[in-house]
């Protein structure tokens, strides 16, 4: 029987439609062509990249040669370039401005492995200590106002390269997702006082359904209106506005949990294609009034996000959320 | 230089990066693995669909058997049905309805075709009276608010069966996507007296260089703030806020446009995947101040929405309109 499901966040609708999963190839992913040309981002092919911005390397290794364990570089095709003017300007009924920010590449591992799961829980950790840092530095530009930090696995998730990796672009706007989300925050606070990612993260933990993995400081759940099949939220207990306020002991939790959660998914779906999606609080901008709850999205892309969905802004979901989460919980770890 | 650009009705920025356009291989389409098994959309597997809801059909022809050239069956695999229940409810934190609904698809040739531009211009203008034959029809049904017609061709854009259909899903609710456009219009109406869409339409016959195709009655241009490379918005010249109005010289000229531009855009690059989104105003609510100008988007999709996008609701587009444009108005017809 199909559902349609309201986020309370976003009051995003999606319609869980279980009736068209039946189709047993919507979850059969062919594995990526594998392309023949020299990996850019392997240990000892450095000068395949712009020179790099920063490394976690061996005491005494020389930079843009072997010696790392993470790399951060320019995007060699950047999206958005530090020196285009942030000013707004009009054509007619048309506003644009300059193509101002920054794009950055984390490399997250010096050998070619493709994915975060591929990683043990100590090198996804560093991943995560890279993230801090780079949110850190790159909020010092004050024409800056959002840093979204992604991944992107497997070609139909938009990897152009299988060699795992994040990407980090600094952007001269809050975008609109994370405007909805501070103002969906700050409506429910007024009404209730409590900030309504916490209160979500109790209402899964107490009716469990939905949940995949509890860590000491993070829950991993499957969202109530999940758009995509498997779609994970991994979500602090404790509330934090800011992913680079992230502590040791946190970045800990969160890699067990990430690893974890990943290597399940990975292993139910051979191949699966995913997102990862930071969302953090804004930076440079006014804070007063702004709440902010961070997590990380995993979004596996084994649906196409076609007409229906590029039209109405609705998702349809042909896994419900409670059957991926049951699913995830019983793959077994060796 | 990348350039930032909003766009004036969803006030949604999109990236135009043209240094990301240089990799050739991001606009080489594999073609679709060809799937073995029975074409269910074919003259003569009538029995294969479920029961046709509608046909063209030679008089003296037979329901379900051959002897059609339009056809409408119910989608075997339903997002949404009839007889769920519209009632919201909730659990905790979130809410809920039934998935009431209707799901039709639109076979729109007997012939094992892909793609409308693979149609004639004339069986094209039996589509869009398809189209506008269900519009009426389904709206009898008060349930239902919107009526979202939808192609989706080619494995990337969501396509599942290859033989050229069209998809019609009647909503319970308006979708985001279309509450957006009525506030934008009526905004823009409220300041200028006038409908953001007919000043778009003049604006780009004026400056020229978005637009690929003006037809007697429809004008198809790129958009300014386009979101994928080749994206093509046909607009009807003249206000209309209801594509279920449209009369016969509309549709003559509108499958000559649409016609023409598609199998432009197909010879411009073989094997596209493309989706066909039908904006129109929404049906069984209160048409007091609701003012809409309809239209027809064609979204080419070479492009993956990654996680940038699914993050920040902000799109990449490595190929500024202007440029898509003039490539598209080169591309000689035989």
């Amino acid at each position: 029987m199909p559902e349609i499901r309201k986020d309370p966040i976003f009051e995003r609708w999606v319609i869980v439609a279980p009736e068209r999963s039946k189709r047993p190839q919507d979850y059969v992913v062919a594995k990526d062509e594998k392309k023949e040309r020299e990996c850019p981002f392997c240990e000892g092919n450095e000068g395949l990249t712009p020179p790099e911005i920063m490394a976690f390397r061996v005491e005494g290794s020389v930079k843009n040669s072997p010696g790392w364990w993470v790399r951060v570089v320019p995007n060699k095709y950047p999206a958005l370039s530090a020196k285009e003017d942030v000013t707004e300007k009009n054509e007619g009924l048309y506003t644009f401005m300059g193509g101002a920010g920054t794009h950055e590449v984390i490399i997250e591992s010096r050998f070619h492995r493709v994915g975060l799961d591929s990683l043990d829980r100590c090198q996804i950790g560093e991943v995560f200590r890279s993230w801090r840092e780079r949110l850190l530095e790159l909020r010092k530009d004050d024409r800056l106002k959002y840093i979204q930090i992604f991944k992107n696995v497997g070609a139909a998730a938009g990897a152009s390269l299988e060699h795992t990796h994040s990407q980090i672009i600094g952007l001269p706007l809050v975008p609109p997702t994370v405007s909805v989300e501070i103002e969906a925050i700050k409506k429910y606070y007024s009404v209730h006082g409590k900030c309504i990612l916490c209160e979500m993260v109790s209402q899964e933990i107490k009716i469990r359904k939905r949940v995949i993995l509890r860590g000491k400081h993070f829950l991993c759940f499957s969202p109530f209106a999940a758009r995509f099949p498997f779609e994970m939220w991994v979500v602090p207990v404790e509330h934090g506005d800011d992913f680079a306020l992230i502590d040791r002991e946190q970045i800990d939790d969160l890699s067990a949990v990430m690893g974890t959660v990943l290597k399940k998914l990975s292993k139910l779906i051979e191949n699966i294609p995913y997102n990862v999606v930071l969302h953090t609080c804004p930076v440079n901008v006014s804070r007063e009034g702004v709440l902010f709850h961070w997590y990380i999205e995993i979004l596996p892309r084994i649906t196409v996000i076609a007409g229906f969905e590029l039209g109405t802004g609705w998702f349809i979901n042909p896994t419900p959320p409670e059957l991926a989460a049951a699913a995830l919980r019983d793959v077994p770890l060796d």
